[in-house]
């Protein structure tokens, strides 16, 4: 199977409804990993992947469940974009390493060690102490490398995440962040740490949400891809692609929600402020899924060649589920 | 692929350990239907589901997880005991019907209505008042139709089990009973009702657990197989398999919470009594799961012929797993 000219976002978090997968179908895009937890607990997930599957048999004209790498083919010659579930938090777990296989078999194969703040795992990108991957967190890594679940770094802190890709057996993802020298965000990413998650075989996805960008909604197409040329140079051709964290027709209570959660009496306003809470504007040039053909020309103008552009836009990502998703030979106990 | 000389038991609830499963082996039992479920929440079933996971990876050598017919050929032909996950109870369903698929994707292939008593869904066989199949009992059974979970009225009423008959498009099953013909227990059924399961295509599994067996443990395996000879002229030779119901090693107090869970302040005796409350012991001819070929022998003697037998210890199990485990082609909503 020719993986070329494949479409595959690293992350999205949308209010979904059929006209969202009409446009992801309208863009061509052949899978979107997407986000099904933020702060939520294991039954309240059950609950989320019940609410999905009901998608899948509503929309199964449209949509379909990735399990494997081979599932993106499938999407896609059936018309369809395939859907790869994955936690931005560890909160599922709830101190159960047993529950990390029992979500792989739910189809999860993503989940972030920790969102912005500290975890049972490891330690978030907002907090001012950095301890690392935790007891529990080297055996969680342990646990989802075995039974292929992708550890997803991206909102957390910098130390954890150079001792995540040391920890793990197998490579880890950022999927939706940006280099810090392009813009000097909390959730943007070191030099350092990228170079590590390069040589480990790791991919990045980059993010088009304005607050990783350099001029926020204002950001020009330029500048993005000149910013994914320069992290081509740092990581090399293979380990990058897309991650575009679009969260679209979301009301402002699901931003509440994913910055505050329920941990905090006080409202958090993340990478925003209190005269700046709402969602930010995207920039003009990706609006919603039916945009990914201008990152296509836009890298073309920063002076990619077509089989450079293929791997950016998809081929990385679908290569990374190959070797990510599957069970490792089991060890007897 | 021929799956003659199959062994497969409807129904066990042992205290698993690798001496049971290498007894599995040594009696030539190819597949178990394992009870996970009594009366544990959600949560807790997920644990259970947790805890059999790494009994698959510490003794894969020995059994493997079946999801569908095939898995028990795969079991077989690897010199393995397939194992397929029940509940006795809705119990982990919790009042949500998005929970079936959620489960059905975890393994689990049965689900009783109802356990003894009344559920949100059924009525229970040692009720006083039988009210049938409620509302969301039918939601739930259209749902485990076309997911492929089977409908399991083994602790059953006898009009909730007459209705569940009615209700669901496809076959159901009574995994683990006799017929009160053979010994009037609470738990065995009537010549009605499998009569109706016959005509259905559903299937009784015969049990050996002395509760249900003419003079208890003293049962002789020529009763015992006389009377599935009857049954097979109520039902057809088509409809009927082994449902054991062997609890093997299994402390008083694992009883305790078969009967009374967490239901009863007061000691529930279910089909034993306050002077007569520990496990019974098992007839001379099934001790354990190396057992299965005094069965064969019973059979034959009983006067059924060679392909008779291959029937009833698998091969109509195989054959209705082969009907029932997968889902239906969805509606679109």
């Amino acid at each position: 199977m020719d993986p070329r000219r494949l479409i595959i976002d690293g992350l999205q978090y949308s209010n979904w409804s059929r006209r969202i997968f009409e446009q992801m179908r309208a863009g061509g895009v052949d899978c979107v990993h997407v986000t099904i937890v933020y702060w939520e607990t294991t039954l309240e997930t059950l609950n989320n992947i019940a609410t999905w599957n009901r998608l899948f048999a509503q929309h199964d004209d449209l949509i379909m469940p990735v399990h494997d790498a081979e599932d993106v083919i499938r999407a896609r010659e059936s018309n369809r974009t395939g859907i790869v579930f994955g936690f931005q938090n560890c909160s599922p777990i709830d101190n159960n390493v047993g529950l990390i296989d029992i979500f792989h078999q739910l189809g999860v194969r993503f989940m972030q060690l920790t969102y912005n703040n500290q975890s049972p795992l490891a330690t978030g990108c907002y907090e001012s102490a950095d301890s690392g991957v935790t007891r529990f967190g080297k055996q969680a890594i342990k646990e989802m490398n075995r039974v292929g679940m992708v550890v997803d770094m991206s909102h957390s802190s910098e130390r954890s995440t150079l001792e995540a890709i040391e920890i793990s057996h197998r490579p880890i993802a950022i999927t939706h962040a940006n280099p810090t020298s392009f813009t000097p965000a909390i959730r943007n990413k070191s030099d350092t740490v990228l170079r590590a998650l390069g040589e480990s075989g790791g991919m990045l996805g980059f993010s088009a949400y304005p607050f990783h960008l350099k001029d926020g909604p204002n950001c020009a197409l330029d500048d993005f891809c000149g910013m994914i040329a320069r992290t081509a140079d740092l990581m090399g051709i293979d380990n990058i692609g897309l991650g575009t964290d679009l969260c679209q027709d979301q009301p402002s209570s699901v931003l509440n929600w994913m910055r505050s959660g329920r941990w905090s009496v006080e409202a958090d306003y993340g990478e925003g402020s209190a005269d700046n809470s709402d969602w930010p504007l995207q920039p003009e040039w990706f609006q919603d899924n039916r945009d990914f053909h201008r990152v296509w020309d836009g890298l073309s103008d920063a002076g990619f060649d077509a089989a450079e552009i293929e791997k950016i836009m998809g081929a990385n990502w679908y290569n990374f589920f190959k070797k990510s998703f599957a069970a490792m030979a089991q060890d007897r106990d």
